[in-house]
């Protein structure tokens, strides 16, 4: 008798984001060179701060503590405090990379059936997570008229059952790249309180931010204690995603004490990576400033040259290295994949991730992309001259000019920007 | 108003082989030197030829495929092929320790409420996945006197019900040190095969075995290939624990999309660990054959000492390095901080693993505890001597001399070695 997959393992999407890999390996074998504009995958090298650490690798690589090195510890608690972000060393869990950090949340605040309210569209890769949890992820829509800041908290309220849980957040946001304000991250607090909700705050762009901007952390409300689950990496801050290192911050106990447990339970983080990751206390604020002044500087291309395009609306990006375009198009996925197999220009092509993936309301993104901008600028460049010839190209070759014209791009509506208080 | 963590939050158990580790710092500041029995941590070294391969970590550590590395993979299916077992390359997928394999196979086969069936005693942190997942372990008890050689199959077929999806084996075994005879693993696979049930197969300890025996890895079984799903991890094999890399196998392609979109969400498995790891190749029979060669004299060491102990019985350990002893005692955990709190010996105590974590009956194993062997041997002779002196002083202590004599080793029970078929 043959055995039958679970009802999560049919479930369990696949990456939106990877799933057209082998269109663009065909791509490459064909001679087209493929700008990656689908993935975040920072091409800054990682620090020689991190990987010289390698050198001094022992002679038995041991595990470590579940929670993580005392060592590696030490050097996330400099980190936060340097943020004013003070923590002791037992309210931080080092995990696999921010995801189990997010697996670890998701399973310490829900049941099967349980809810959490995201923002979408959001990162996709939460419903990975919810999917293997159980929990039902609720979205609470953005717009990009309003730069993708929160919807009112009415939206949130509607959005509340006796299943809810927490409120999931990324800022600054990926796929979006906006920077949520100060009073924005207080009003979500404010509801978490009076809700008694968890708040799971993905903050691994925190320093991604652009035009002096900041972010808020989580973390920083007062009287959320017992609320906030702060999510982080140090896969894009230091451009070290092979790692697979990041951390779960709290001062809730319980939830310290049950992520701790679920550690054990996977024995512990990896090693070397832990050692690698020493190396963080050698990075001054020189560091992060040339990081930022690389990532704004490329934004500042994309964005010059895609609000050329017509028909293509998007507002200025505000942090990460991420942003949702909308195009003259109908289906996101299937643009990306004309890019791949139809379309070429001077032997180059574009990827992109199609924004559907993105959303869990299946009426919503269609008309959308996630751009990356973790390629050097006269890729940039190249890229947009590419998408600026493809986007009328995949319009002929579909018929939408027969259907409707290219649609010009929105005035910003009356509540952009709105505050949520 | 607070938030409240999840049920499975609550329910996560604390690592049982961790939990008494503040009292081994303790014994230790005191300035006692504490032997650890109670931990799977090799001693022996990382061979240089993984760790030498980080001289070559590339200048941007960057994420890898989701299933792990074209040259990793390649690396995993040489040595299988190299044991007889022909794996295609989009049948392994690399993972983050075997750990990640097990709670990947767990929720590819269960769903919330289902039930998998273990031997017990059992590794104790497949709790942690199974709590994680909502999941129910069933116990089907196996017994010291039997050498913890699998029950009969009428005991599995007991302990069916309509939710049971899976049974979970580890061979050779942790925590008992047993090696399943190839009758045994057939038997075992022809039930799944009957009933429709997924064989997850923790192979994890594969080459160590002794007294020239050979463990019959799952995989092997014909007519099984929709229901094998194979654990593996290179930790104790490469003395590599900290590197948390593993992999999971199998040929039935539902759990392989599946466990490939669960890697997915997590993006992917430590890349310095797999960089690491393409020096397995370099590694030939002789390695392994000294591997084995070293803890099977210390195994001996062991076992001779101990048989020595009034009132202490153990059956010939066959494999992996640990194993299960029943002492003359009435709760291991007890035994196990008297060890650490209250007994020295020429400055020197033992920790062990009180071995009810390793059991889902609460009345089972209060009288035993694990023992693993991964020290050299001097300091496990020195072990020998602290408990042949720590366990009558602790029956005093306790009063149990008064309560009742040391029992005698059991004699071996008529049904010892019994084959399930």
């Amino acid at each position: 008798m043959r055995p039958q997959l679970s009802q999560r393992g049919r479930l369990m999407p696949a990456s939106p984001i990877r799933k057209l890999m082998p269109l663009a390996d065909e791509a490459r074998q064909r001679g087209l060179r493929v700008y990656h504009l689908n993935i975040g995958q920072p091409d800054l090298p990682t620090p020689a701060a991190l990987r010289s650490r390698l050198a001094g690798v022992p002679e038995v690589v041991a595990y470590t503590p579940s929670g993580g090195t005392a060592e590696f510890l030490g050097a996330l608690q400099r980190y936060y405090r340097r943020l004013a972000l003070p923590l002791e060393l037992n309210e931080l869990i080092a995990t696999t990379g921010g995801s189990e950090a997010v697996l670890f949340a998701v399973l310490a605040t829900c049941n099967d059936g349980d809810e959490i309210l995201v923002v979408e569209p959001f990162y996709t890769n939460y419903i990975a997570f919810a999917t293997m949890a159980g929990v039902r992820l609720v979205p609470v829509a953005s717009r990009g008229e309003d730069g993708f800041h929160l919807p009112p908290l009415a939206a949130f309220e509607r959005a509340l059952s006796p299943r809810t849980r927490a409120v999931m957040l990324c800022n600054p946001n990926n796929p979006t790249g906006t920077v949520y304000t100060r009073a924005e991250i207080e009003a979500i607090g404010a509801f978490c309180r009076e809700r008694g909700l968890f708040l799971i705050s993905d903050e691994v762009y925190r320093e991604f931010v652009y035009d002096g901007r900041e972010a808020t952390s989580a973390l920083s409300l007062p009287g959320l204690e017992e609320h906030v689950i702060l999510v982080d990496s140090l896969s894009k801050r230091f451009s070290a995603c092979g790692l697979r290192l990041g951390c779960l911050a709290t001062r809730n106990r319980d939830v310290y004490q049950a992520a701790l447990r679920m550690a054990q339970g996977r024995l512990s983080p990896p090693g070397l990576a832990q050692l690698a990751a020493l190396g963080i206390d050698e990075l001054g604020a020189d560091y992060y400033a040339g990081v930022v002044r690389e990532y704004q500087a490329r934004r500042d291309v994309l964005f010059a040259g895609l609000s050329e395009i017509p028909g293509l609306f998007l507002r200025k990006p505000e942090g990460a290295f991420y942003f949702v375009a909308r195009l003259p198009i109908r289906d996101g996925e299937d643009f990306a994949r004309f890019l791949l197999s139809e379309f070429s220009q001077d032997g180059a092509t574009v990827m992109v991730a199609p924004a559907q993936g993105f959303y869990a309301s299946p009426e919503l993104g269609a008309d959308e992309v996630r751009i990356a901008y973790v390629l050097e600028k006269r890729d940039l460049e190249a890229s947009v001259r590419i998408l600026a010839a493809a986007i009328p190209a995949y319009r002929a070759a579909r018929g939408l000019d027969a259907m409707a014209p290219a649609p010009a791009p929105s005035a910003p509506a009356a509540d952009f920007h709105r505050p949520v208080v």
